[in-house]
């Protein structure tokens, strides 16, 4: 069965919205570390605030420890198939109990409560870079926000 | 509803097999370069050819470069709430179209042939940590592979 054609990129934008703003969304998160070059990888539920991703974490995690030290990490949302990966840095640490709108944003669209947990954070990260892609046809046209910009 | 009681050991292992040599599998690859901390994340194909994974890739990517620099990836395969995380250690490097029973065991599981393709690398990478969890109940007891050895 041939694959179904590429996308529009504005498509592709709505697309990737409603994948980054759906109930209970979970995100790969990819960090590096800052001494041993060494990557890292884990799961977390997300939250998409005010054009940024929202993420809640413990503050001693391996990621939060390296995005603390580098100031960046790459996302990845959908399955392998129907991907969004986002470049982003890091615009703001939060406390979890003191984290106002973006805390309460983040239990409605995440539908999971860590504003009570001791020694979790709330990062809020900024997208630099967003690609969408299914299929190897989508590998053209994939960059759909180049430096925090939306293209198109 | 309440979640599944968490699976032993024993069937962590069974489970991640099962998804390491199935058909079309795809993984996520994170690297990171050696240079500028940047974490780099991607989709691959991936065969399991003798308690190892082999992934298929160019050899100019971002992925290829990171791990050719910091001999090191970190990989998952399963959706978010049923995940196989692998810390890997680059373990041999293969041009396509010389990869002899490893190319041919990458084309069965991947059901893709990049043997002829230019410029394209099988990279064989031996895990070093597994990790198997599905939801917050199996955190505890999900490494089921440490300095290589199966655990238990």
């Amino acid at each position: 069965m041939p694959p179904d054609p590429p996308r529009s990129g504005a498509q592709r934008r709505a697309d990737a919205l409603a994948q980054l703003t759906a109930p209970h969304q979970d995100v790969w998160v990819a960090t590096a570390s800052p001494d041993a070059d060494a990557p890292h990888l884990v799961p977390l539920s997300l939250a998409w605030v005010d054009e940024q991703v929202v993420i809640a974490l413990e503050a001693t995690s391996v990621t939060a420890r390296n995005i603390a030290a580098t100031g960046r990490a790459r996302l990845a949302v959908g399955p392998t198939r129907d991907v969004v990966v986002i470049d982003a840095h890091l615009a703001q640490s939060l406390p979890a109990a003191d984290a106002g709108e973006v805390g309460q944003a983040y239990v409605r669209q995440a539908e999971w409560d860590p504003r009570q947990s001791d020694g979790y954070l709330f990062l809020v990260l900024a997208p630099r870079r967003i690609q969408a892609w299914r299929e190897a046809n989508e590998i053209v046209g994939r960059t759909i926000m180049r430096d925090g910009a939306w293209l198109g």
